[in-house]
């Protein structure tokens, strides 16, 4: 018998590799935050012995979920202006809002708050784009959850830098302050092709290279960033990004909306992954994105809730049944993206697409332990035929009761264990007075 | 003081009419199972006193979620088959699963397990369509919910009935049997225009006027049963119905996508209701429902889940969000759908469709207290700007923590008062096991 760190008896395991396997009466052995073996309960009561013995006799164990596109701290801007066309939303709500109200503690509070959500709701790795990136990193730090922060680069000036410079700069800085980190990876993160000029973007490639990071941007979000381009610079986005050499295996897309079918074949030609954010999309009724055809063309297609402020919640549970369901409408086919595809996007992808597939997305011996129990016992998802099928399309993120990063247990029973809800709590009705009373504008929106 | 028999003091209270209203530290107070009062709680404290008092600072009262179609027995074959195009898993899974196990028993099973989690998710009243409808009728009444049972027609013989006439029959011994209940209301409910002929139809249409009830049909579900009509009948499914005259106030017509824009403003002028279902549609890729252009000439629009077998759940907040974010996608418009429209499409657009809404679909002074108490204080729904939005953008039915119909309490703090869960889910596991043995078919589906 080997003593190891943790044991978890499930009723089913979901490793997502292979793909579509759904084992029964299964156990994961975990031990130095890694993920020691995956074999049948009756072998692992012979094999191993632990002081943290779990026995889910009615859940299943996932990977944990990885949303690889979000603006943690807008949770605090959660519901602040809804229903609102894309650019008034932006223009005349959340940019002013940004500028009054951005700083080290907003990005620090409300990136807590988004880490609190997310953990409770499965999500173990989350890939951010926001200013004050440094206080993203210290709540995801404090946290234990894994995270991939965004160098954000923009041409305006902002709280956090005043010119694409002091963007690049103290993006570089914080780079190499965790460039030792296993739970922090960073990654550039070019707001838009519409707010990022050539010169930065040339810049940010070449540092790319030169330090191996991933380059995350919004592409192809709206067909007016489209005629925007095609009007100042004479060419749709992804052929602008195409001919500055941003087009590679390196570039996360998000969005990727209103293609040209052969705008999908060089996706896949340069071996760009495109994050899907199908609720966003919905909502700010940006446009459809062909995730089917992208995934037939061989794209490596992954999941992002987006920001709370045009979601209105980082609930990758809900965001993978959205992806499930809207993906087979636009493909016109009950078939496409069926629920074993949508959970891989949900988890593998997303590993795939942040350069840390070695480390996560799946349960598979040798990775990182990053773990989520999910109850199917519930009136809710019940009779259970296929567990992945219930998984995707009739479980809810408040049936999450456990979450492992690393092997450390980050909720237990449905209780965060590195932060204070109550606290976070009392935060964040704080910024919601203070936010709410000093704007008129937004009060009177209704 | 006027003794009365519950008081609810919460710190929202949104009554759908008037129409966005989100009123502040108000109190509902209930009495013979009516809505008696509704005002300010200051003022409720000093007029009203009763020995059931409750306090709920941080939730929201909404009216009970009406959803306008279901199949709720069918909550037994949840995930039987996903993934699949709708003529196959109706031709090769759910039809030959139905005429192997649909009895009284399974019916009864199947409509209480679906009570169960609807009760659990706001849903205070379903208008449901399927084989043995006594059987739903009855287990509703058990439950104490409110329900439309729908008296099915079809052409081909089932266990319920051999032949149209039979069906007819049925439902008319059922419609008088319950014609003086307060909690149970009968439509007629011909399957589709594929699957019933003229002849009954007809029948249906007179009886429908003699005693006064509506009728409750699938109409323009998908591009297939349009085609099929034009095959057939040499006329769309919408312009038959039509001729049979069946298109007036008393007609729910449900999906209603594939549509012509003449058909929009004949469903305006003979004043048509249409039922939305928006998972059903797109994880069977039905189709679009033009739902904000129904909106715009001046259709009702209400909401249902459809069965469980084609969504898969019976989560009425979840159909409130997915109908308001893809109605904004579909009409290309993020100010489409805002959320108070969303949640009386849930509510008080459900009851007028059934005929009810002297009844129920809004808190209002002497319509029946079916009332809904929703936790808003959870780290998933924080801050709070506008608790419209945050209920149907920010919220999910685990955050149901009450629900009263006709003002009894059937879900307090989350437990139901008058069905057995565990009861329940050991009925549903059983046949679960019974059906997923007997159909090799369906276990090698994967």
């Amino acid at each position: 018998m080997q003593s190891t760190a943790t044991i978890i008896h499930a009723r089913w395991i979901v490793p997502v590799e292979p793909d579509g396997a759904a084992l029964e009466n299964h156990s994961l052995v975990i031990h130095e935050g890694l993920i020691l073996d995956l074999l049948p309960t009756r072998d692992a009561q012979q094999k191993y012995t632990s002081q943290h013995v779990l026995t889910l006799n009615e859940h299943a164990l996932i990977p944990g979920l990885i949303n690889a596109h979000t603006h943690a701290a807008m949770t605090l801007f959660r519901g602040l202006a809804d229903d609102l066309p894309l650019m008034v939303w932006l223009n005349e709500h959340i940019w002013p809002a940004e500028s009054t109200w951005v700083n080290n503690e907003f990005v620090f509070d409300g990136t807590q708050l988004a880490i609190a959500e997310m953990l409770r709701g499965g999500t173990t790795c989350f890939s951010d784009m926001y200013f004050f990136p440094d206080e993203a990193a210290r709540a995801a730090t404090l946290s234990g959850i894994r995270a991939a922060i965004g160098l954000i680069m923009i041409d305006f000036p902002t709280a956090w830098a005043a010119n694409p410079d002091e963007y690049l700069n103290k993006g570089l800085a914080l780079q190499d302050r965790y460039r030792n980190n296993p739970m922090i990876s960073t990654v550039f993160a070019p707001h838009a092709p519409y707010t990022v000029s050539d010169e930065p973007l040339r810049k940010i490639q070449t540092y790319a290279e030169e330090i191996d990071i991933p380059i995350h941007i919004h592409l192809h979000e709206t067909d007016d960033e489209i005629k925007g381009s095609l009007e100042h610079y004479q060419q749709r986005p992804m052929k602008r990004l195409d001919k500055l050499g941003l087009l590679s295996s390196r570039l996360l897309a998000v969005h990727m909306t209103h293609l040209e079918e052969h705008e999908i074949q060089r996706a896949a030609d340069t071996g760009i992954h495109v994050i899907h954010c199908p609720e966003s999309n919905l909502k700010l009724a940006s446009g459809f994105c062909p995730v089917d055809k992208f995934l037939q063309a061989g794209v490596n297609v992954a999941l992002g809730t987006d920001g709370a402020a045009s979601n209105n919640d980082l609930d990758m549970m809900g965001e993978m049944r959205s992806a499930a369901l809207l993906g087979k409408a636009v493909a016109n086919d009950a078939s496409a993206i069926p629920a074993a595809t949508a959970l891989r996007m949900a988890t593998l992808n997303g590993a795939r697409a942040l350069g840390l597939d070695n480390v996560t997305g799946s349960l598979v011996k040798g990775k990182a332990a990053d773990v989520v129990a999910i109850h199917l016992g519930e009136i809710e998802s019940e009779p259970v035929y296929h567990p992945i099928s219930q998984l995707v399309y009739a479980t809810s993120r408040h049936q999450v009761s456990d979450v492992w990063v690393a092997g450390r247990h980050l909720l237990k029973e449905r209780r965060l264990t590195t932060i204070d809800e109550q606290n976070v709590l009392e935060k964040t009705r704080q910024w919601r007075d203070k936010i709410a009373a000093s704007d008129e504008k937004i009060i009177n929106v209704r």
